[in-house]
């Protein structure tokens, strides 16, 4: 611990100035300059994001709902696990992935597992994503927002284990989280 | 396939105008306004991103080459695998990922292994990462950037994985990439 804080003292930098050079309606753009461990001025472009939360929802059967949905950055319909940003920094993330889960797929689930937080863009991002298995599914109605648009599909997990590994599946949050559930389910 | 292609038709939105927003050091933020597959009209804020690579360097002994590296827009001293942009769009992959290697860490590799790769924040960039892993290492001297700080540790791919799944490790390109690693090798 007392090592750890030595590396935070050599290796930290601190802000000089902070000014939002970019506020749209998903990106809240920042530009600070900073002083460098060596005392060099430099500067730091970066976002400031809610924080999300993500699922993986296995069934009974061993199969993953999944989603198949257009992203605009991309260009792509890629396939990726249930997710959306909180409502607010101090949102319940728990709650949120129920939310989330329920709207976008229509299930429930009797039981979560937390499978811990990551960062997507440390570089660049403040963005914080938690992850979540959810078990004993029960299938409901979705309700998606009047905008929203995506396809529900089904998959074994083992499938999208193979699908991370060949690289089919490009989504990062994604690749994470069906890697960590099979490693805590044994797939 | 061509399920596939009736997909991008279904949920595809059209392009209708792009304006950059903010051209920073770093990122150049965009705001397009574009048309919803229900015909009504909405805005995307996104990244353009160069493209980045990262690495899992593996020693003969199973043991990982490892950074500790400052992130401003977490303020925390983090554990990551080597990484680092590319130098233009074009710049070939896998020579950037010998470079960064190299530039970081001193190490060199005899045997490359593509992982694939993957779309950190499918929402708001365009950043591609490629994963690599990198296996015959031979040790040199490393040459970092005048402006850049960062340590260098060796842990075993063991532990590394035991630090993702106990959320210990929170860079998820670090996450994916050492889950990944560990399927490969077997650990």
């Amino acid at each position: 611990m007392e090592l750890r804080e030595k590396e935070y003292e050599q290796l930290a930098e601190k802000m000089k100035s902070s000014t939002e050079t970019y506020h749209g309606p998903l990106l809240h753009v920042y530009h600070d300059r900073v002083i460098l461990p060596n005392g060099h001025e430099s500067g730091r472009d970066y976002i400031k994001h809610l924080g999300a939360v993500c699922v993986v929802p296995v069934t009974e059967d061993g199969e993953v709902i999944i989603e198949r949905q257009y992203r605009y950055p991309l260009d792509m319909v890629i396939t990726e696990i249930p997710a959306g940003k909180l409502d607010s920094p101090e949102e319940d993330r728990l709650s949120a992935a129920k939310r989330e889960l329920e709207e976008e797929t229509g299930y429930t689930a009797g039981r979560w597992i937390d499978m811990g937080d990551f960062f997507p863009a440390v570089a660049y991002s403040t963005e914080r994503i938690s992850m979540y298995l959810a078990l004993d599914l029960k299938q409901g109605e979705r309700h998606l927002d009047a905008d929203e648009f995506l396809n529900i599909e089904k998959q074994p997990l083992e499938t999208l284990v193979n699908q991370v590994m060949n690289g089919e599946i490009v989504d990062i949050k994604t690749q994470a989280s069906i890697l960590k559930a099979a490693r805590i389910l044994g797939v």
